[in-house]
C-alpha cells in the first residue's frame, strides 16, 4: 500500500461522511460506491433490484420521503443511472471477483447513516476539517462510512492479490433499522458462500485491537402498536370514552414486567409513545413503538409472544383495540470458531495490530445475523470481526468519529484472512 | 308505655347485645326473638325455611361454621325447636298481626352482628354494665340489637293499638354481608304489602332526631376473584411460572382506574388480597375480594362489567385464569316521598323527638333496598327511616353503643306512623 | 325587533363563524365586535390591556403563534387600531352603558373558537350557505359566535330600553382553554356588579327552552408534567437509562386510580402523552398533559394534591425528575336562586320560549365561574343561563351548528331579565 | 466398602428422610448426626452455639415454633444432651479429624428439609418402602438427607484413609431459607481451611455423572415489606382511607418492571402477598414477601436498591408507609478451576462414575456461597460439586427421591479428591 492509496481511502471516507443518508435512502452513497467499484474493476456488479429480495425489505419509508432523498443525492452529484436503478429504495451494491478455482468468500459491510445531528464542536475533527454532515440532522455516527471504505479497500486489495477463488463484497443498506439484512440474505447471493466475514469498527476497542469473532448478538423484534378507543368529553361523559392512553400505560408497565427468563438475557423497551389530542378529551388514539430482544432467537420469540399478549390484553382491559405491526426483526447468530481463528491468526502479522481478542460480546443487535445464519444454514462458516478504532464520542452520539489509521489496519487484516482462505 | 315495658325492652336489647351472631348464624338471636313474639302473641309466625327463598341467600358460610354457631347458641340457651328449624343457616323470623280490614303494612329490621372485637374500656357501657359480647371477636357494632328490639316493641304496640289492617314484622338475617335481603324479598311475603318501613338507628344523628326518608343508597356488588397460574422456581425458571400475583396486582391497579362516570357516584374497593406460598416460588394462586358500587343500579352495573373485564384481561395478560364469583349484591332504592311524609308528620307528636329531617344520604349500601324495590314493583310504597341515637363510637367500631332512650322514641315514631296508615 | 335587525344579527354571527380564532388569538373577532359596539354607541369601551389583568392570563401561546394570527386577522380585514391594542394576545372587549341610577348589571359572553376541522358535508348549513370556517382546522364548534352575537344584541336592546342603571357586557377571550376568566375577574371591572348573567347556547336543550340557573360546574385544574430521565442503549445498557416513559405510564395508571371521594364527583384525565425518541433508546423525556376536576373546589384540590403526589412518586420510583406546571384552573360556582328566578320569570313572556327549567347540570367546566365567584364575593349575585338551540351535531364536533332563531330568543330573555332588574 | 457399610448408609439416610425438619429446627437430625459422628470417632466435635455465630443467623423462627419442634424431636428419640445444646435453634454440627501435617480440607453439607407434603403415591419409594415423612407437611424434597449421609460417609472414609492433614465436616442448618450459611461462615471455623468442598445431589444430573465445579450461583436478597395506610369505609368515605393494597399492587407491578441489566442475569419475585380485612373496608395493612437476585453480587445490589426505591415510592404515592426488612441474603460465588480440576480427575477412577462435567450452572441460590467466599477471602480455594442421581420428581416437588446408589458414588468421589489433596 502506498500514500496515494491511503489518501484515496481517506478521501472516499470523508466524502461519504459528509453525505450521510439513512436507511433505504443511500442514493448518493450507492452512486459513490459504484464509481469506486468501477474504478477498481470487477467481474460482476449488482445494483438496484438485483441486490435484494424486494419483498423482504423492512422499514422502507414512503415514496415521498424516498423521492426527497433521491433529489438531494442528485443535487450532490449522484449518477443518474444509479439513481434510476435505486429508485424506490433499492440502494446498495454487490461486487464479485472471480479469480479461479477456490472457495467463495464474502465480505459484508453496511452503508447507512443515523438521524442524529452531528456536532460542530471544535473538538470534532469532521467539523474542523470540513467534512461534517451536509445533510443536517443526519450523521454517520456509527462508522458505516468507514465500513464502506474498508469494503472498497479489501475489494481492491484482493483483486491485486493472488487469492484463488470467488470473492464477493456486499454493500448492505438499512442496517440501522434492521431492515436490510433479511432482504440481502433472501436474495440468494450468499447461498454459495463458504466463508462470510462481516465487520464493525470501534465498539469501544482502540486502534490496533482486533476481535476475531464477535458474539453476544441479541435477536430483536421491533414493533409498532396502535391503540384505538373512543374520545369523549373528560368532564361531562368520561365513561363514554374508551381510553387509548390508559391501554398504552397498562401495556408499558406490563411489557417491562414480562418475567425474566432462566435461559438467558432478554430485553424490552417502550421507546416512543404518543397519544391523545387535548387535555380535556378522553384520548381515543395512542401509539407505542417498542422492541424486545433475546440472547437467542427463542428468547426473542418468548418476549415477542408475551409482548403481544400484554398489548392485546391491555387493549381489551380498557375496551380498546390494538393493531400490532412488526417493523423490523433479526435473529441471533454465533461466529464460527474456526473462521474466527483464521482471522485471529491472520491479524498477528498485520502492521499496526497491537492486541487480538478471540471474542467479545456485542451486547446489541445487528442484521448481519441474517446473512451469517443464511451462510451457516447452507453449510458455510461466518464470523463477525471487530476492528478497533480510537473513537472520541460513543457510537450513536454527535461526537462519534474514527481514527482513520484504523481503515488500513482493517483492510489489511481482512485481506490477509481472505488470502489464508485462498484455494 | 310503662316502666316495666321500658325495662323489658332494655333487657331484651342487652341480652341480644351480649350474644352477637354474624350473618346466617343468628341462632340464639332468632330463638330469643321467637320467645318474645310468642309472649306478645301473633296471628302467624314464620321461622326457618318459611321466611326466605333458600336459593336466593348469598354469602352463606359452610356447614361446619354453621354447626359451630348452632352449638354455641344451644349452650347459650336457645330453644331446640328453633335451632332445628334454623339448621343450615335458616335464621330470621316473620310475625304477622291480622287486625281486620285495612292496608298491609310491614316493618323490616335486621338482626346480625359483625366480626369486630368489642371494647372492654371503662368508657364503654356494655363493658361496665356487663352486657359486653360473650362471643369474643364478634359485636353488635351497628345497632342491630336495637333494631330487633324496636321491631318487637312496635309489634307489641301495634297489637295493643286500634290499627286496622295487616301488620308484618320481618326480622331479617345477614344484612351485614348483604346476603339476606334478596332471600326475604324473593320469599314473596312482601308482595301484598302496601307500605314498607325499614329502620336504622344512629347514622350520626343524635337522640331525638328522625330522618323520615333516607336516600343515597349505593347499589353494590361484592365479588371474589380467584386467579390461577402456575408455580415455578423464581431463581432457576422464572419464565416457566404463570404469576397469579402479577395478575392480581394488574387487576387491583386497573380496578381503581375504571373511569369515573358522568351519571353519578361510583365506588370500587379491593378489600382483601392474598397470594403465593413462598418468597422464592412464582405464585400460582391469588385471590381478591372486592366490591363495586354505584349511586344507581345501572352505575353499579357499569362498574361491575368494567371490573369483570379488568380482572379477566389481567389474568389473560399474565397467562393465568380467573374465576369470578358474585358473593353479595344489592340494588339502589329510593324512599317514597309520600310515605316519608307520613313518618315526618307522625314524628311531630312523639315525645322525645326534637328534630325532624325529611331526607339524608346514607352514603353506603343496605340490602333493605331489595325489599323496598320489591314492594315498589308490586305497587306499594317504601321508606327507610333513620332513628337518631347518641353513639359514642362510630358504626363498625369497637366503641359503638346506643343511647337506650332512643329505643322508645323509635318504637313510638314507627307505631304512630303505622297508626296513621290504619284502614 | 324587526327583520333588518334579525338580518344584521344573522350576518354578524355568520361573519364571526367564518373566521374562528382560538384562545388569545381572537384578533379579527375583537375587531368585528368593536365595530358593532361603536355602531351601537356606548358610554365606555375597553379593549386591549384595559380588559384584563395581564398577569392572570393562563395558557397564552407564544409570540410567533400570536403574530401569525394577527397577520391572518389583518388579511381578513381587521382594524389596525384594534390589532395594535390587542397585540400580544390582549383580545376581548368590554362595553359599558350608563343609564342613570340603578343597579349595575353585567353580561358575560365568550368569543373564542376550537381547534376542530369544520365539516364540509352537504348536511352542514355553514358549508352549504357559505359561511364555513376559512381558518382551516379551526371552528366555532361550541357556539361562541352566537354568544358574541347575543352579547351585541342585548347591548343594543338594553340601550334602546328604559333600563335604569349601569350595564356592562364583557366579551371574554380564551374560555376554551380556561385561560381568560381569571384575567377578566382580576381586572376589577366586575367588582361593582350587583347582578351578573353569563350565557351558553345549546347544551342539548332545544330551541325555545331556557335554563334559568345552570349548576354542576366542575372545578378544574389542567397541568403539564415533564418527566426527565436519561437515555441509554436499550440493548446494550438498559440499566444505565432512567426511563421517563416508565415514569409516565406509572403516573397515568395511578392518576386514574386516585380514590373516589365520598363528598362528590371527581374527574381525572391524562389527555395527551408523548415520550421517547427511538425504538431502541431508553426514553429520557416524556410529557403528560392532564386535568383533574371536582364537583366543588375542595374536591378539585383533593384531586390536585393526590395527582401531584402520584406524579412525583412515579418519577422518583423510576429515578426520574418531574416538573409539574398548572396551565389552567377554574373554581366551581353556584347560580344564585334569586337571580335565576328573575330569569325564569322573565322568560315566561318572551315569544318563542316554549319550556323553562329552573336548573340543570353543566357537567363540565367553565371559567365563567371565576367571574361568578368574584361578583358573589363582592356581595352580588350571579346566574349562568342556558339558551336552548336545536344543534344537529354535539358540542365540540365538526357538525355543530345552531338554530339562528334562538339568537333572538336569547337576546329577548336576557334583555327582559335585565329590564326587571332596572332601578 | 462393604455391604454392611452400604446398608448402614441407606439406613441413616432413610431415618433422616422419615424425620424431615425445617430450618433451625433440625433437632432430631442433629442428634442422629451426632450419634453417627460419635460412632465414627473424631478429634473434635462442635455442637450448639459452638458451630455458628449466633448473631449472624437469619430467618430464625420464634420461640414457640422452636419449642414445638424440639418436643417432636424428643418424642422421636433425640438425645437430651443434644436437644439442650441446640435449644433456641442452635442446630447443626461440625466434626474435625486431625491426621497430622498437611492441608486443612473441609466438606460442607446441609441438613434441613422443606415445608412440602410428601407424596404417598405407590410410585414413590419412600411411601412403599416405609420411610415417608412422619412430620406431615414437611419433606426432604431437596436431598439434604442424602447430603448428611454423604458427609458422614466421607468422614468415616477419610478417617480410615491415609489422608494427612486436618479434615472438617460441617453439617449446616437452615440452607433452604438461606439462613445458616452466613452464621457458619462468621463462626471462623473455616478461616484456616485451604480447600473447601460443598456438594449437592441431583440437580437434573443422572446417577454416575459428576459436576466438578458448579457455577452460576445467583446472589440473593429476600425481604419482607409491610405497607401501612389507614382503613375507611369503602362506600361512605373512600378518600379517608390510605390504601395499603393499592401501594402493594403498584409495588408488585413496578418490581417486575425494574429494568433488565446489561451486565448479566437478574431476578425478582413477589412471592407472598396479603392485605386487607374486609370487602367493604379500604385496606390499611398489606405485606409483601419477595426477593431479588443477580448473577453477581453487584447485580443483586442493583436489584435490591431499585426494589427499595420502588417499594418506598409506591407507599408514598398512596400516602402509606412501608417498613422493609431483609430476611435472608447470600452473595454469588465461583468455583475455583484448580480445585474443581482435582475433583474432575479424582472422579475418573471412581467406580460408577460414567460421565464427568467440568462445570454447569446452578441457576439458583445457595448459601454455601458465604462459606466459599469466606475461604477464598482467606486465601483458600473452594468448589461446589454436583453428584448426579436419578430423581423421579424434580427438586422441591412431592415426588422427589434419590437413587441410593449415588450415595456411595458421591462418598467415593469426594474421598478420592480429598486424598489427592493429602499432605
Amino acid at each position: 500500500m502506498n500514500e496515494a492509496q491511503q489518501e484515496r481511502r481517506r478521501s472516499v471516507r470523508r466524502d461519504l461522511h459528509s453525505c450521510p443518508e439513512p436507511a433505504w435512502r443511500e442514493f448518493y452513497t450507492t452512486s459513490r460506491i459504484v464509481e469506486e467499484i468501477e474504478r477498481i474493476g470487477v467481474d460482476q456488479l449488482y445494483i438496484g433490484r438485483d441486490v435484494v429480495d424486494g419483498d423482504a425489505r423492512m422499514a422502507v419509508p414512503d415514496g415521498n420521503e424516498l423521492e426527497d432523498w433521491q433529489r438531494k443525492a442528485r443535487d450532490a452529484g449522484a449518477r443518474e443511472d444509479v439513481l434510476e436503478a435505486a429508485a424506490g429504495g433499492f440502494t446498495g451494491a454487490l461486487a464479485v471477483l472471480e479469480q479461479g478455482e477456490g472457495p467463495t468468500v464474502a465480505l459484508r459491510v453496511d452503508i447507512d447513516a443515523l438521524p442524529i445531528t452531528e456536532s460542530d464542536s471544535v473538538a470534532h475533527a469532521p467539523a474542523t476539517e470540513e467534512f461534517r454532515s451536509t445533510n443536517e440532522g443526519y450523521m454517520h455516527a456509527c462508522g458505516h462510512d468507514a465500513h464502506a471504505t474498508i469494503g472498497l479497500g479489501v475489494l481492491e486489495a484482493v483483486k491485486e492479490s493472488d487469492f484463488k477463488g470467488t470473492f464477493k463484497v456486499v454493500f448492505q443498506p438499512a442496517e440501522e433499522v434492521i431492515g436490510g439484512g433479511k432482504a440481502v440474505a433472501e436474495s440468494g447471493h450468499l447461498d454459495d458462500v463458504d466463508h462470510l466475514l462481516a465487520i464493525h469498527i470501534g465498539l469501544d476497542h482502540p486502534t490496533g485491537e482486533i476481535v476475531a469473532g464477535v458474539g453476544g448478538f441479541l435477536a430483536v423484534r421491533q414493533f409498532r402498536a396502535a391503540f384505538t378507543g373512543e374520545t369523549a368529553h373528560a368532564g361531562g361523559h368520561p365513561a363514554q370514552g374508551r381510553d387509548a392512553v390508559q391501554a398504552l400505560a397498562t401495556a408499558v408497565q406490563n411489557l417491562h414486567a414480562i418475567r425474566r427468563h432462566g435461559d438467558g438475557a432478554t430485553r424490552v423497551n417502550a421507546g416512543v409513545v404518543e397519544g391523545g389530542t387535548a387535555t380535556n378529551i378522553v384520548p381515543g388514539e395512542a401509539t407505542l413503538e417498542g422492541e424486545v430482544r433475546g440472547e437467542t432467537t427463542p428468547l426473542k420469540e418468548y418476549m415477542s409472544e408475551r409482548a403481544d399478549t400484554v398489548m392485546s390484553s391491555a387493549a381489551e382491559m380498557h375496551d380498546c383495540e390494538v393493531a400490532i405491526e412488526t417493523t423490523a426483526e433479526a435473529p441471533s447468530a454465533v461466529s464460527d470458531d474456526a473462521l474466527a481463528g483464521v482471522v485471529y491468526d491472520a491479524a498477528d502479522s498485520v502492521p499496526g495490530v497491537t492486541s487480538r481478542l478471540r471474542t467479545d460480546d456485542l451486547g446489541g443487535s445487528e442484521d448481519a445475523t441474517y446473512l451469517m445464519d443464511r451462510v451457516q444454514n447452507h453449510g458455510g462458516t461466518a464470523t463477525f470481526v471487530g476492528i478497533g478504532t480510537d473513537h472520541p464520542g460513543g457510537h450513536h452520539t454527535p461526537l462519534f468519529d474514527i481514527d482513520e489509521d484504523s481503515l488500513t489496519i482493517g483492510i489489511d487484516v481482512v485481506t490477509e484472512a481472505i488470502s489464508q482462505l485462498s484455494g
